[in-house]
């Protein structure tokens, strides 16, 4: 399995605090030791950072946390195989250019890579069952619907993609178009809003805290999203299972519940869609 | 206008000297400040370093002159812009998965945005020309061919494709999957071959030197294209005006001179195509 982190924020935001709550977690304090990556969505474009290497160890992770990227739109994941050989073909998260925007997929789940329905456009790179329902994912929405649609006007689409394949395994989502993220629970996924007042945070991970009130401006408000809470003091939410939600400008813009698919982690539902 | 640079080589291979060759063109030694990017083909996948601020003084490109990451397909670009404001969705190399492949382009040259051909397939996320005609090509590709075709497959393909271009207006191309490189001269486009028996070299633009003898082994071979020479002690080739040339694991595998036509830089020619 992986983890997975995200940001949405109404201001370009330096995540480097939470990223370095995230980092050990790839070999140190978690198990995610098979490459990470991470993408920042600014100055109309993105730009990416991968390794293969473990994030504890990365030269590149190492440097992303000594360089302020600030930007509202941050998606980024550590790996653990299972699904797919250790190679920056199957790190995430995945890119692909629908309707002139990139849209970017970071994924943690499991299950059989043949139960995946075919995508009809976009083809995989790597060997990971997660590129493939991102393939197939953005082939349903590029025939749904015209190139006039941005993330956050199909959400009620992407969640009913998403039970479908909550149905056949384990499937937290996280998506995005660059406006918006949309994040979808299968088994495990927290969201945590920050606005004024700030106050202090602790990371659970390694030994630093931050004053938010020291960085932010009282305007400033934001989500970061992650599969285990990165910090110890602050009010996490736990999403619930089949709960599809979109973050725009650092606010929870939409949410559906969803029905309830309990997993069992050794036996994914067989369920054809 | 911009600056290319590429490797190709039969081994992954250490571009750090090229690549501080080429960044002092990025505001120091040449004109081409508004941003750069690189990227590298390895372990099955590729991971690119971009960003809007001149490779001379981008604390990503400092990292990347530090930091060795060996390749043996690299593309990079510094960028001077005309046509497109200074930011990431307008800075090279662009990439597109096409036939489940990643597929990279640089590009440095002008026309009228609009003389460009309408991609079908494909859509440009920023306003330059280059990624529309970056986008043109791909989707020519894509409707010509089948998911089987590797780029070396398709050159005297490319090769027309890219002389239509040139009938528009200055088109110097890189253009790369992964296990290939083809090269396209416009206007200004020069390679060197580096076997053995190894040398030393000396940049141009600024003062350092390597001697490949006491890094490489005697069956390593390679090439680098670039704009301009990088070195001022080694045989670079300049490319004719509408030559096409495939490079492959550090070779010259294929290459058409095509038919040569002059550029008057203001006043590109108008032929339809």
């Amino acid at each position: 399995m992986c983890e997975l982190m995200a940001l949405s924020a109404n201001v370009p935001t330096d995540i480097r605090f939470s990223f370095s709550g995230l980092c050990p977690r790839g070999g140190v304090t978690g198990p995610h030791r098979d490459g990470f990556g991470i993408c920042f969505y600014e100055h109309g474009g993105l730009r990416e950072f991968k390794d293969y290497l473990p994030s504890c160890q990365s030269a590149i992770a190492e440097f992303l946390k000594s360089y302020a990227i600030r930007s509202k739109t941050i998606l980024s994941h550590i790996r653990q195989a299972n699904v797919g050989g250790v190679s920056l073909e199957n790190t995430h998260p995945f890119q692909r250019e629908l309707w002139g925007k990139v849209w970017t997929f970071a994924h943690n789940g499991q299950m059989p890579i043949e139960q995946v329905p075919q995508p009809s456009y976009y083809q995989p790179v790597g060997t990971t069952d997660s590129e493939k329902i991102f393939c197939w994912i953005l082939s349903e929405l590029r025939s749904a619907f015209n190139a006039d649609v941005c993330i956050s006007q199909v959400s009620a689409y992407l969640h009913s993609l998403c039970n479908r394949l909550n149905a056949l395994g384990i499937n937290n989502i996280l998506l995005s178009d660059g406006d918006a993220i949309f994040a979808f629970c299968s088994t495990k996924l927290h969201w945590v809003a920050r606005k004024a007042p700030f106050g202090e945070a602790q990371l659970r991970d390694c030994d630093l805290s931050i004053d938010f009130a020291s960085v932010n401006s009282d305007d400033h408000v934001s989500v970061v999203i992650a599969t285990e809470p990165l910090t110890k003091n602050e009010q996490w939410l736990a999403m619930k299972s089949g709960e599809g939600r979109m973050f725009v400008n650092g606010e929870s813009s939409w949410h559906d519940f969803g029905p309830e698919i309990i997993h069992k982690k050794s036996e994914p539902t067989k369920i054809a869609s």
